[in-house]
């Protein structure tokens, strides 16, 4: 099932949440909501939910609710999750380890082929199976595995390099851990996990209250 | 300094990357900058720049541009870093432990204190220094020091109690890496971080990529 037409990045970045739930409530076997009920569990309003999922064609019928299970495999497979992607972790550190081992990534079809660093302690070693290369030979990987999402998890001084390689060897999914803002080709596809602002945007929200 | 007004969160979330690059321009030992020229490095407008820098208050002189340092110090303390925070970890494994050896948050003035599990191998160990106690302990632990903020990283069947216990004990900043959306009073600031969700964002954007 495909959207007939393009949708928001704000929608867009909804439906993960909308995945969430959906599952949780097939793990409690409900197999049809209403978007008031749904919309109570998700605290967002019942008319974003039907605006939101009437975007992917019709799901809900009047007077029924929505079948949890076709919704779902719907959103499932809209986020892409029907396939898998191979993946690389380029930085083996803290970060990069505390990812190969975050058993959920895999339940969702991203598989851990390879980690990269350039910490001779770590190159030959592996993490929960998966082995570490030195970066030098990241650009002779690449040419011949054909490499769906790299995770970048090193300094943000060897990001901008790494990631112009990576780029380069035809990768288009960009998992970005490093503390920098990065910008490719259209084609190219980057999601920013940037922590530390996170963590300081809750230091602000944080001040502001006492402040108040 | 304080903003005259409150400040739409669209501009808070901005508010790390100003600091983000403001530093790296004091670590070049750039010492002023046009709004022009911190528009071109930051990728968004220089109207965007004069207009968010405004609320804060009149940093920016005609001619001269913005004072780097003036400016990084002014957002510093806006983003309330001038101060520390004490914080706890509750779940210290694969994630927890990522955070705990993160040396970024300790330098941003965020002091990890203890952290708190109920895996028996973990409890009466320490990681970088930072004791882990038993989740039984929790509350007896809040109630005797005064602490900022906790970091959530357990697994989401738990992490809807451990909230309102936390919560109870006055804790008024939540970092959530569970995968679950907690709410609680408004004087109550959380933060999420839904890591799967991020991912999965991703690969919804190279999917629709490939369709089109």
């Amino acid at each position: 099932m495909r959207a007939a037409r393009k949708i928001s990045l704000s929608v867009v970045k909804r439906l993960p949440r909308y995945y969430r739930y959906l599952g949780e409530l097939l793990a409690d076997k409900i197999t049809r909501i209403s978007s008031k009920e749904l919309s109570e569990r998700m605290a967002v309003t019942a008319s974003q939910i039907r605006q939101d999922l009437n975007n992917f064609g019709c799901f809900g019928q009047q007077g029924y609710g929505y079948n949890v299970e076709q919704l779902y495999c719907a959103i499932k497979d809209l986020l892409g999750l029907s396939r898998g992607y191979e993946t690389i972790i380029v930085g083996a550190g803290n970060i990069g380890q505390s990812i190969v081992k975050y058993k959920t990534f895999e339940k969702r079809g991203f598989f851990f082929k390879a980690m990269f660093d350039i910490d001779e302690e770590l190159i030959g070693q592996s993490v929960v199976g998966v082995p570490v290369y030195s970066v030098d030979d990241l650009e002779k990987y690449l040419s011949a595995w054909k490499i769906d999402i790299a995770v970048l998890s090193l300094p943000k001084t060897e990001a901008e390099n790494i990631f112009q390689t990576i780029v380069g060897c035809g990768v288009k999914g960009i998992w970005n851990f490093s503390h920098m803002d990065l910008v490719g080709p259209p084609s190219v596809k980057i999601e920013n996990v940037h922590l530390t602002d996170s963590l300081m945007t809750l230091s602000y929200r944080l001040n502001e209250a006492e402040d108040t």
